[in-house]
């Protein structure tokens, strides 16, 4: 028998049924994530073995409660698909469950990749110390790979430490993903040599899937350092072998994981976005920031960003990459509260005024 | 310009914020899934191309509303993931946004591989025609590989169609793929050439994705003819691949979409489990029936088995598979319901008494 400290625990918030007790609800769960049968269908020693463990159960008037349920690491250790069922696969479709928090014991953390480069990583790539960075999107979708590689190397100019593509900039004929990636490299290189900067440029490594080697080693041979990766797009899973193979930082983009920030039913942004793509090895995490185009509140982007940088087993920690509509003018008061080891990512509002550049300029001159 | 029709026509259910114009959120949408750039921050050949055109907005009353926009397929053909960016990346981080339908052009659609076997070749390879298919799932997890097997040649005698491993076994101690999958396969060819029938078993078949090529290897020289795959926990791109490539039945389960199934935030259970599950190629998808242990509605039932079964381009129909706590007893009348075409799971029922075997053969019985 393990004890709780070496099982994974998960605190989920339910919404109770009429007359359906807190206790209940959570036992029903316990279930459902293990043996996948009713009380009195499996024997004592998979009871002991295998179906979740009650840890607590807290009720917080009308129909809420908190409960953590405990795992046995080996359900899942190693096995990051699987990881992905034991938290939240066929409890997805009953209502009202939302994982608010995980403990995750050490079997599971030590068998992921995590971040390879990480904060200190990224730092040492872009040449950066002591201060945030700055990131922007090459965009829209639908300019030539020239019109995109020469956006590419004004911002490397102005002095954007990253400067990676639009996530949905894959391989489409303006732009194929080949040209694209070799004009850009080539154009943030040159004006690296005339600047003397350091500006990352991230294309967007994306599927289909059986193309992804032959892509990651285009990036290679352009001598590129990193990608910009979407975890729930191309598969969780798909992510975590390139970060343990790939030799490059990844950036994990957050495409359809508003899926789950239900406020009654989901993941936690901060375990989602924090937690599982840090594990799964993105070394910088880009969510949509409070007062965005998007939804999270503020206190659920600083849980991010304290899951991104904090102890996770061994696992480095990860830039946590507020965007998603940030006005450049507001960056100062965004860098007071962030702190500095903080990416602040900018697109929409640095092509708004009709010129990139200059706009870039501005915002690294305020920034710094 | 192309027409509407040849056009990637997708329908939203909107809620409008205060003060905000359904026409006013429908255009947000069209921007933030294809430019993501504001208002006057692109130019008029980028709006003919890339920006998605507002086709019709219709206001419910309230602060709802529902607005058709579409795309040039071009932004999207041909490749999966970049599709699902298209049709919900960004704007799952936007509130109330609910994808309803989706009128899909023949570029996408021609470019997807779609069921291989599809309803037809799935009662090929059962050897059944003219009534509707059993399923069945082995487990629980904790079990030794030897005993899911003795399960399956029970089921298999029994006269199941087809025998399913859990979708939580993976790769875990007790049952390892490998000796699971040699054992099960055994089991079930040595009952059927003893009852002269004819039950697919369909191993588990998940990651890490690194391991999907030689557990696919494995499938096939143990003599497998399909497998089970999560298509939202392994990738939904790498069950295309698979579809594509492997030769296997493909039965997908919806692990995880329950995440999508909001009320007014996420996609149709009848686009996701409907459609897009078959366009990447499953030949059967299983669902959470109505009634049973998860919270889907009749309709939202009923509307997958038609987007399951119904015109989709070429691509093949494939088998609604309704489980998740179907009761043994009222199979006759699910059948009924949903007509032949249909592939009845059920798991927990069959364990519940204590006897899986005389559970399924009863099961035989009242639903020929």
């Amino acid at each position: 028998m393990t004890t709780p400290r070496q099982r994974l625990e998960i605190t989920y918030l339910l919404r109770t049924g009429p007359g359906e007790g807190a206790r209940a609800r959570a036992r029903e769960i316990a279930l459902e994530q293990t043996v996948e049968l009713p009380e009195g269908a499996f024997s004592e020693a998979l009871e002991e073995a295998v179906v979740g463990r009650i840890e607590s159960v807290e009720e917080l008037g009308g129909d809420r409660a908190r409960a953590t349920i405990s795992y046995a690491p080996g359900l899942a250790a190693g096995d990051l698909p699987q990881l992905l069922n034991l938290l939240f696969g066929n409890v997805s479709m009953k209502a009202g469950v939302r994982l608010e928090a995980v403990a995750w014991p050490a079997a599971v953390l030590d068998a992921l990749p995590g971040p390879r480069f990480g904060i200190a990583g990224l730092r040492r790539l872009c040449g950066v110390k002591g201060r945030p960075l700055l990131a922007t999107a090459l965009k829209p979708l639908g300019l030539t790979a020239k019109a995109l590689a020469a956006l590419a190397r004004d911002f490397a100019l102005a002095g954007i430490d990253v400067v990676k593509d639009d996530h949905s900039l894959a391989d489409q004929p303006p732009a194929p993903f080949a040209e694209r990636v070799g004009r850009c490299f080539e154009a943030v290189e040159r004006a690296n040599r005339e600047s003397g900067g350091g500006t990352l440029y991230l294309p967007n490594l994306t599927g289909p899937v059986e193309r992804l080697d032959e892509r990651l080693e285009a990036i290679r041979r352009a001598g590129g350092r990193g990608a910009l990766v979407s975890p729930l797009v191309l598969g969780l899973d798909a992510v975590r072998r390139l970060a343990g193979t790939s030799g490059l930082a990844l950036l994990g983009h957050p495409a359809l994981a508003g899926a789950f920030f239900g406020a009654e039913h989901g993941i936690a942004p901060a375990v989602l976005l924090g937690e599982l793509f840090r594990m799964a090895g993105c070394d910088g995490v880009i969510y949509p920031n409070a007062g965005g185009r998007f939804v999270l509140p503020l206190a659920e982007c600083e849980a991010i960003n304290a899951r991104l940088r904090g102890p996770l087993g061994g696992l480095a920690p990860a830039f946590p990459v507020p965007g998603g509509g940030i006005d450049a003018r507001r960056v100062p008061e965004w860098i007071e509260r962030f702190g500095s080891d903080t990416i602040f990512l900018l697109g929409s509002s640095l092509y708004a005024g009709g010129d990139p550049r200059r706009a870039a300029e501005r915002l690294v001159v305020a920034a710094r």
